[in-house]
């Protein structure tokens, strides 16, 4: 961390303050010394240092944290992706292309089941569907509840996918005992609370990205659930909020190589969710694969116009029977031509 | 509810769309057939509407709602403006300006109750303090909790002024039972599990604009408070996030004259965690008065830069006696101002 | 288009409304009476109607567009794609990948040979280069100017390939006589005055989005130039203002998915510019390749850390060989997998 | 400046770096070595150091800038405020309030003369108008350029207000000689050829904020004028581009104290733009005198409904009276709760 002092610091001011960031945060502080100000350089683990308790002191002109405030995320002290494998042997992280595929909403067990199996067929690797879903407003469609759950494992049960769903409360979490994959939503991205309890459990978690969250918080984000011991998160990014209308949310692909740079864990896209509109999906979850990612989340939909929720972004089975295969054959020519570097 | 059907829509499908919106919604469907597009008006209560499903239709190419998706916290269902009225008798939303002032976080018994006293004898209405704290790192404060609480309500007993502050978590509800108005911070504002249960108490609700919520969400999310049956929610605007970063975020005060138009809640408005900077909230104070709020939210520590959070937008007791007073000057005039056009 | 009225809106001033309506914009108007209010359809050519005159008349509730404002760029009067040959031969819109090359400025002879030189041996089919630079500080190097201009011409004479520069002055058109695509640069995308000159000439005009600029207004934008009698009109998308600072900004590739949908010109992608880091680059490339884009801008400068600007995003020619092989193997395997669905 | 360098940059090559940058920009570099990095810190005037090129040497990990960019826009360099005076006596940043209102587009001679004695009824001391307007659309309305002109002079003439309208196109310099001052509008702030040529001529330039451009783009434009040897620039916030749709732009009125920290050229708002609706111009008016600017920018239209362009946004010159009314009752008590200060 860089710290920059104002032009006319006392000596005296500087003083205390290089002795309170040494007490307090066991940090060694070296001052430089420049004709029009003063820049103190600290040496050592600064991710416990508060920057707004450090921009409140009277001689501080401006602040760089030079280290990232991320540790257990941080692909600097854990240089090997994480690969998080599932008890049924599924792998995200590894090299390979993840599908996870669904409804917005589990609606019936006949949808489900039904939809659960065209997936399966298409490749789809995760079986994807809302139990409790965020709406806007109170007034639409929250979801089947723990009878949506219920159903989402009867359809395991039926094709043997893992299931991904979302939770947003902490006091669901034992109701989710038996789901594969705990998603948390967008809006809930700093529900710290829940992020706490989460890294209290063993079980991956599917963090996606707020709307409006910088990479950097995504990353502090999963810091919290690692914080508390769990390592198994699943970035997802999922559109950020922008001016422009013509599409929902505007895809941030290049997250996903900022993410492989500065963290090891395991990053899928949701072209869904971003655009907003099925037509787009095809195209997006492409540029997906060759931008890097490790899967794609994908909302498929046995009848879209009959959807409880989202049915303008769904694609029918047989658009996604379309769409997975050129997703497969494009990862599959992307390996190639990023094995023929080595 | 106008929805534009597609150039070459077929005359079943739309006997068939007319008569699902029909039945499942009960509004009746107006046919309007032109050249070259059909177009259907719907009257009646659209609120229950789900636009996604409507989106979802075949036939369908744009829908735009006439109807906000509001009602309880329309201003067109109920004209007058409300107003929130303590059991110890203070009021928010009646044409006086509340201040809510005290520091980001509660820290020590002397902190919290020499901040209060200094608070309310320059003017103060209300106690503000943060006993949980949302941080966007694992590693930094997170609040004195149910200790903090405790602190707070001392300072009460201390000052007489009644204590706001903010609430992470639906488990917390029942140790929250005495604060006089619950806060639910900006990352939590589309928390609706929360935004559910604070609908069920009878306690005032001061909820904070996300910092990537459209006006329209954040009404929405009133609506889930009020749906409940819990009508008394103010709303405080703290800024957004765009792309300036001169200050931390961007306080959107045109957002108060919108609301005052659309809706009957009062709305008050945090220069302190909008600009980040403590010399930046004389001047936004001043401004968000003469932009019609009800009231103010500013952090005051008796020592900013030796606060564990948020110091940097922290006032001295002695900066807010000033403010404090030209807040109270330029609300005077304005109200004279206003009162004169009558 | 579809106005929605007021609710109690006067019959009379309704029919002064749409008298004006048929009188000054030639168009047919249908009423449509319901019970809560009323609304009249337009049909016929409503590209010239001022919306904002429609929004200030006093019965106007809302306006919404069915039909896009612009026309000559608009697929539905179009629908097969633009292709644009240069007298050279070089096409751009007819399904093969244009890679535009070069350093962000021209320097010296010797640089401006040498890197069109490598760019052409890696496949590059156009050499860009600033002669005239759009600074943000006039402090910074403006460019060569003239002199650019014609080390870039020499280098075209040496290589063969055509060359890309923008111009920022109506004045300078002449100047540009014999450059082979010329350029407007995303803070000139609304100079309509230079946009209504360039319409003039019979050049290929590649138009950058504007920063901050949605896809109607850069469509609109290639309207300006199209209505003016020149249609050769290339898109060329390189990333959006939006809160994030991981990248400079935020590259929006759903952007061609989109533009391809609703117009019928090319467009291509510049990564350096978007993300502003040549780590970034390779990945985007590829990805901008499965979007769908017809060629992709790069830059490439002989010793990226001596550039006079933006040398932190230039790959050096030997980091464009793999970038080109890379991106021509992923448009070969992409282009098949597209094929075979036919 | 301070650049950090990277973890294990070679000393060779720090010092290569540490002499490019003293001899090529005359600033001595002090060297500061920590155990993980090394730090330079540059003294002198870097504001001609390219950040670009900096962040492009091999050894840098960050620069961060401790200086401005802008020198003479800088406060710092120019501690008391630049009052603007025209020749025939208004002043523009002495404390006052200065009023341009007048209309969106000239119109006919009739119209203009009407609305000009209107608003210096009312208390406005310039008069507004377009002759050239920047249209998104090429089939809207354009103005009636020189013609609209010589009528703002004739409303001059009648009125003895001075005239304020925009500039498009540097080769309009000399028809704009007898304008007062000269607007540059929010799509061409960045237009640096425009503002390169502005800088040469004597006479006040009103420089609006570009839709997406930080506070610090914005003085570098301003810089772009001073640079060329005219100091006469006043700013004029009017709304930035953010998601938010329930008004045109979003108006950062926090801008105005930040400008008066930075720099001493007077800013004014323009809540007409800002807002895009009529009916939250008056609020937003007060709002930003109490912030502390300098001036108000204020549509005023004859018969808003019938205008030809910005009809939505424009107050009739009855609300205009009571508009300013209000705003002058308000600058005189914020005048004087500010003086009591002293």
């Amino acid at each position: 961390m860089i710290i920059v002092l104002k032009p006319n610091a006392e000596k005296e001011k500087i003083l205390l303050l290089k002795n309170a960031l040494e007490e307090n945060y066991k940090v060694t502080v070296n001052t430089w010394v420049g004709v029009e100000s003063t820049v103190l350089g600290l040496i050592g683990d600064t991710t416990h240092i508060d920057e707004d308790w450090v921009y409140a002191q009277d001689v501080v002109e401006n602040v760089k944290r030079v280290q990232e405030p991320y540790k257990k995320a941080n692909r600097k002290f854990h240089p090997d992706n994480t690969v998080i494998e599932l008890p049924t042997g599924q792998k995200i992280g590894d090299g390979s292309l993840c599908i996870m595929a669904g409804p917005c909403s589990v609606e019936t067990e006949e949808q489900i089941n039904y939809v659960a199996q065209r997936v399966k067929e298409a490749g789809a690797t995760f079986l994807r569907g809302g139990a409790f879903k965020p709406r806007t407003s109170p007034y639409s469609f929250q979801g089947l509840k723990s009878e949506g759950l219920d159903l989402l494992k009867g359809a395991r049960k039926v094709t043997g996918l893992p299931i991904v769903t979302e939770i947003m409360r902490v006091s669901h979490i034992d109701m989710f005992e038996s789901v594969d994959i705990i998603q948390v939503g967008a809006r809930n991205m700093q529900n710290f609370e829940l992020l706490k309890e989460l890294g209290k459990i063993d079980k991956p978690i599917l963090l996606k990205r707020g709307l409006s969250s910088t990479i950097e918080e995504w990353l502090m984000s999963a810091e919290y659930i690692m914080a508390g011991g769990n390592n198994k998160v699943i970035l997802c990014e999922r559109g950020i909020r922008t001016y422009e209308t013509a599409t929902r949310n505007t895809l941030d692909l290049s997250a996903v190589p900022v993410i492989k740079k500065k963290s090891h864990l395991p990053v899928i896209v949701d072209p869904s969710h971003a655009t907003g509109k099925s037509s787009l999906v095809e195209q997006m979850s492409l540029a997906a694969v060759a931008a890097g990612a490790d899967g794609l989340m994908i909302e498929v939909h046995n009848d879209p116009k009959h959807a409880l929720s989202d049915g303008a972004q769904s694609l029918t089975p047989e658009q996604f029977d379309i769409v997975a295969k050129k997703v497969f054959a494009l990862k599959k020519a992307y390996d190639e031509i990023m094995r023929n570097e080595e």
